[in-house]
């Protein structure tokens, strides 16, 4: 697989009352339309990825909107799989170039959480889990990852200072990105002291509620190659798990991200050690720790190593959520695997300043939907 | 295109109190696996069509439950384009198969719409128009298809009683066809003398509230051709417009039904005379008006002389909506595009006994998003 990043757009992310989701979504779309310099008439087909329109915005149909945005009638369609959804949209792109269909394909995503109270919010990310087993029984997100977080430390030496170094060096991270949500910097204190949510997870071990749109647009390797383009994907897979953690035959593990980073190394030809970065889905610190394993850049059970040795960091060993994460930059759900994949295109094309990693030549994106029953991994590689 | 169809399955459409949205689907998918004689493991990938699984159960992520449901950890995700989810699943499944990521590929609609009031469904269908220009000023969709019938009934001459007669012929197909809601027929007079719901749409006009799911099991020409299968898709086009009506050209045509209609028929290498019979999008009687049309059945203005002439049934010269359609067979509406699709396999196979279009070689689906903001329209073709 050699599919080119033609352009990146993304807003700021944030609370950002002034805008709906029709004018977030516009602003990505321009925005990477201007940095692939091409026009609207250019796109063959558009993907985009929202989880929460229906009952945050009132809004489905988001599909025919990012076409009509552009004053295209182009075939332009909306896929869901929870958080993941942003991810799913660039593997439906793929998908589309890949059969024929399409050469040059815009994928978008885009949330708008923060028109609502937080209550309707949590109400509407646990469609994310299993209604009947979890949503009715009064789980919530929180609730679903301290249980893993509970299981997991219960079974392993990951102590809570430990943990709570996820949000601390997310939050440096997020201090040195232009379109994260926070800038502030955080202690361990700062984590551990904050609000109780779920035990153990306090408030900044949670990711936030956030508004914001991402845009990527993608072409087969032909047009690419005439455009100069220095960034290709190289693998792009997706796997699946139950919807209910009562389901699953592990809680130590989230097997979905697993099979999805084998099978994406299998097609981009490479093993763990040659990642230079990696953008994961830290919906809570404990997630992070998940994915860091699941990505094979720590052996189960040893991620929280990596953390107490703080390697974790943009000009360390194993740079993780240089953007911030979704912790940071903010987590406008069916954005969020989008901005993944624009924090690894602009990491390979030395553009990310103050969080540069140097001389990197391969990055990966890890985005989880619910508490694992969907995983998707892309490969990035610089090809210049 | 030569994509094989190696099996269908359907659940009874109408009020199904006793199963949730995950029991219906499971139900569909272990039919067309039956109908298929594949076990689970055999699929590759999974697409699923659903609309208003977020706001009418609280469930998102239908995807990963498809895959849950069959005990698979495979690729699947859940698509969403208004009414017409169903065809854009199936198109992405086309999609998955053309690009080589999958040999043989599962693609579901399903729509629980019963556990709610009327009132939360007629909202929840809104957020397939445009939210802020329709919904939010009071609009729903029997008023944004009462606004064409009348542009249409002024323009061009079409009568209430000709308009009725798409449901009398609607409702006489569902009575012959095991799996839909109304059995019952109807005369003009009980179509226009029931209740006014958006003038000129009585209620008689309208589809119903309906649950109900539908799976077909897809796969390669080479696939197919070992498995002796007999029905092919062989076009399958999507195309866009604005969501408001506001913002459209005319109000007199579905212009994204024409475009995708002339894209499939390219693809598939037909003229519309060739078609023997059509699955079109009658949300209401005067969106089948606007099908027939698009589909290039009739000329513009002109496809009330069809009704008048009492074309449109199964033994007739232009059978349309075999199954009864959105009006009688219901229009659980994520399925929707699947049932259609699920139709045109039936007659093409000889299996729709009491409605059963003679001789029949090739049939086309016609499903629409909104009030037109995405069609979507695929090919099906017998090879034997």
């Amino acid at each position: 697989m050699k599919i080119g990043v033609l352009g990146i757009g993304i807003t700021k992310f944030g609370e950002i009352w002034d805008r709906g989701i029709r004018e977030l979504l516009l602003d990505s779309q321009l925005r990477a339309l201007n940095d692939a310099k091409l026009t609207p008439e250019q796109i063959d087909s558009i993907f985009t990825g929202n989880m929460c329109g229906d009952s945050l915005s009132g809004q489905l149909h988001i599909g025919a909107m990012a076409s009509e945005n552009l004053n295209l009638d182009k075939p332009s369609i909306r896929v869901e799989g929870a958080c993941a959804s942003g991810s799913i949209a660039l593997r439906q792109g793929i998908a589309a170039i890949e059969s024929g269909a399409a050469n040059i394909v815009m994928v978008n995503g885009v949330e708008k959480m923060t028109d609502v109270s937080t209550d309707q919010v949590t109400t509407a990310l646990m469609g994310a889990g299993d209604e009947e087993l979890e949503g009715f029984n009064g789980l919530t997100f929180p609730g679903l990852y301290a249980l893993l977080a509970n299981a997991y430390m219960d079974k392993y030496d990951l102590t809570r200072e430990v943990l709570a170094e996820v949000s601390v060096k997310n939050h440096y991270h997020g201090a040195r990105n232009t379109y994260s949500q926070f800038k502030n910097e955080l202690t361990i204190d700062d984590v551990i002291n904050s609000t109780m949510v779920a035990d153990p997870l306090t408030l900044m071990d949670c990711s936030p509620i956030t508004d914001g749109a991402a845009t990527i647009i993608i072409a087969n390797e032909s047009i690419a190659k005439k455009m100069n383009t220095e960034v290709y994907i190289t693998g792009s897979a997706l796997a699946t798990d139950t919807l209910s953690l009562a389901r699953r035959k592990s809680l130590l593990e989230i097997s979905a991200g697993k099979m999805a980073a084998q099978n994406a190394y299998k097609q981009a030809k490479i093993t763990p050690k040659e990642i230079n970065f990696a953008e994961v889905h830290d919906c809570f610190s404990i997630a992070e720790i998940y994915a860091v394993e699941a990505l094979g850049l720590a052996k189960q059970g040893e991620a929280g190593k990596l953390y107490k040795e703080k390697q974790t960091y943009f000009d360390a060993k194993t740079p993780i959520n240089t953007s911030g994460g979704l912790k940071a930059c903010g987590h406008p759900v069916g954005a969020t695997g989008v901005k993944q994949a624009i924090e690894a295109t602009m990491q390979l094309r030395g553009e990310a300043k103050e969080r540069q990693v140097k001389n990197a030549t391969i990055g990966v994106t890890h985005n989880v939907g619910g508490s694992g029953a969907t995983a998707v991994i892309h490969v990035f590689k610089r090809m210049k």
